[in-house]
């Protein structure tokens, strides 16, 4: 069974909050998409912070509005500072959001999140073959490449969702944002937005501003980010047709969409 | 007392030397703006160098033209890093740049930075909250976000010129430079800049390039690093809207500035 | 002797090659450029992985189709990661090139960089200075700035070329490729080139992407890389004047390139 959303859905009027309220989002992400993930935050309208290291991130995270972990190049020390993050995280109550990059594909990382896994991440976001791997179900993909369809990651999702009290969202042609409950399909996005880099990690980081937002349940959060960056993606569809100027574009629409331009651009089905 | 200076004051015909002499500048930086960071430097006309380990770091700092130190992601190899390469600049008397990046937000770098501050840095450029705190006046702000006005940081920015022997800026909607004796307040930039990461670290960078030229006291070499990254942010206003095409517009507007522009877009008062 | 090569030769049609194949490059890579170094891939047609730690990356060049090797700013961790690199690439007769930044220039990497030279790199490339040095002839540049002409890093190159029995690139004005019994010079690229940093870098990732093309000749591999990314900019440089919009140019122009432009814009000769 499947309802189209009405356009006053929170997921929608959540980028107005998000740009009122300006969460501050912790990432400790891997050295080639900070710098990204920093201007998508900024452009969105939330603030950015990257400290990651042992000593200072449990520190931070207990004053910060959200954390990400992203294991993407993840050194010796920047796993302690994400353990030391997680744990300050679920001491103060912020929500984290852990990218599962690459799960599957490396022994060392699928390790690491499989053991952090019951530290009650607010929300999971990677690709299927991502997520597949994650939940155990196969050995994933070939790097950061998903080899599953979206719909083949539902049952890990499923699971996964259940596992951790979160909401799992898995990227693809189209999005499936996935809690206990309740199944979400998300129809944006444009695909040059595979030939930049970053464009998926940051979205975690943005994942993890919405779930900061007050009044919000997770799964809309989840769902609003997904949304804004996607509806970014297709307005700079149209002003580039090259993947350096459409990462330019798709910053600044990041910066200038409206909720109503959201409402236009993407499509949102329910599934029980 | 105020006074606008003439148009042929030294901060405006800097930026000719710059690019005559094309400095070399060592940046131990955060893994976040090292990229932005070289490209500012290269479009602005100097030459950048990243070393950072504690093996080559007092090495390249003796080579050096100008070095500067930003602990923004720093992990325990690049603290030795640095001070290593604060210790090779001392000995071959390059000048270095202390940015103090969210300095009384965090204990561990707030105690690094306040370990360096007697090794005499040429400058030290930093928001308000920053300078504030490694004064010890407060314990500062939240993450890199400055919660204090740019008029409050005097008296610290004053006790540390002292201290130091350096000059120090305070960044902000009118940036104040001070020295021993010397108050400038420097009316630049555009709000633009807040919106793309990096632009005030690598600010840091440039103020290490300007204070390599020969010829041109310390105060005015940060005054001039400042006026053109601020200038140039006004030239990016008049071509883009958003942070992702105005991020692109600064860096052109870096290389293309020229002293005339400098003097018409900035205004610059002593106050003693 | 010198002859002009006809369009049909092999580097030409290389590109669209590699758009079919996209081969898997893992970058081991400077902090600095990373993010420029995946997005050259992703716009050239390859996928780029960043894996470089200790624990994984042997497993991932084992699966990789080419390696990278750039110690620009190198950890001790990274040091062990590059080993690691190599050795599972040897191990699984995975090409990978060697980017020697600031060879020469630097105690610690020239080091480390001699001591891997005979683990059979595909391909080296530097500028003249860094291939002068890497061959012992001299201490070389001053960071990363080429202090030599590129012709008088000939006997230098034709001496790795022979001991490593791989393909080194000269990059300059004017690149010279060279291996055993074949001297390759190529006219392509803008000097705005010079002024974005990452251009060469990600050259060196290219390099390997082209490497891993079947059915090519390892000189031919090489000669494909530098024509794309120099063609590349030479069409930036019709559209862009300064180096931040230069550089989103030249991403938009290593995606859009066909065969016919590279014929058209570059320039190659063979000299016995």
């Amino acid at each position: 069974m499947e309802d189209s959303l009405p356009s006053t859905s929170p997921y929608l009027t959540a980028i107005d909050l998000l740009r009122e309220t300006a969460p501050l989002v912790q990432c400790l992400t891997n050295s080639v998409v900070m710098e990204i993930t920093a201007n998508v935050l900024l452009a969105a309208g939330a603030s950015p912070a990257m400290a990651d290291t042992p000593e200072e991130s449990a520190e931070f995270a207990a004053v910060a509005d959200g954390v990400l972990i992203n294991p993407g190049t993840p050194s010796a020390e920047q796993y302690a500072g994400m353990r030391e993050a997680i744990r300050g995280a679920v001491g103060a109550g912020t929500p984290w959001v852990m990218d599962p990059v690459a799960a599957g594909g490396l022994v060392h990382r699928t390790m690491f999140l499989r053991s952090v896994l019951d530290a009650h991440p607010a929300a999971i976001r990677g690709n299927a073959s991502e997520i597949v791997a994650l939940a155990g179900h196969s050995t994933g993909g070939r790097g950061v490449d998903s080899t599953e369809a979206v719909i083949e990651a539902l049952p890990a999702a499923q699971e996964l969702a259940i596992r951790t009290g979160g909401v799992i969202a898995v990227s693809g042609p189209r999005d499936l944002i996935v809690s206990s409950g309740r199944v979400t399909w998300l129809k944006s996005g444009d695909p040059l937005m595979q030939r930049v880099i970053g464009t998926g990690c940051s979205l975690g980081a943005l994942t993890a501003a919405y779930l900061a937002l007050p009044g919000l349940k997770p799964h809309d959060a989840v769902l609003a980010a997904h949304a804004h960056a996607g509806a970014a993606g297709q307005v700079a569809a149209r002003r580039a047709q090259a993947p350096g100027s459409f990462a330019v574009a798709w910053i600044d629409a990041l910066y200038l969409l409206t909720s109503a331009e959201i409402a236009e651009l993407t499509t949102v089905k329910e599934s029980a």
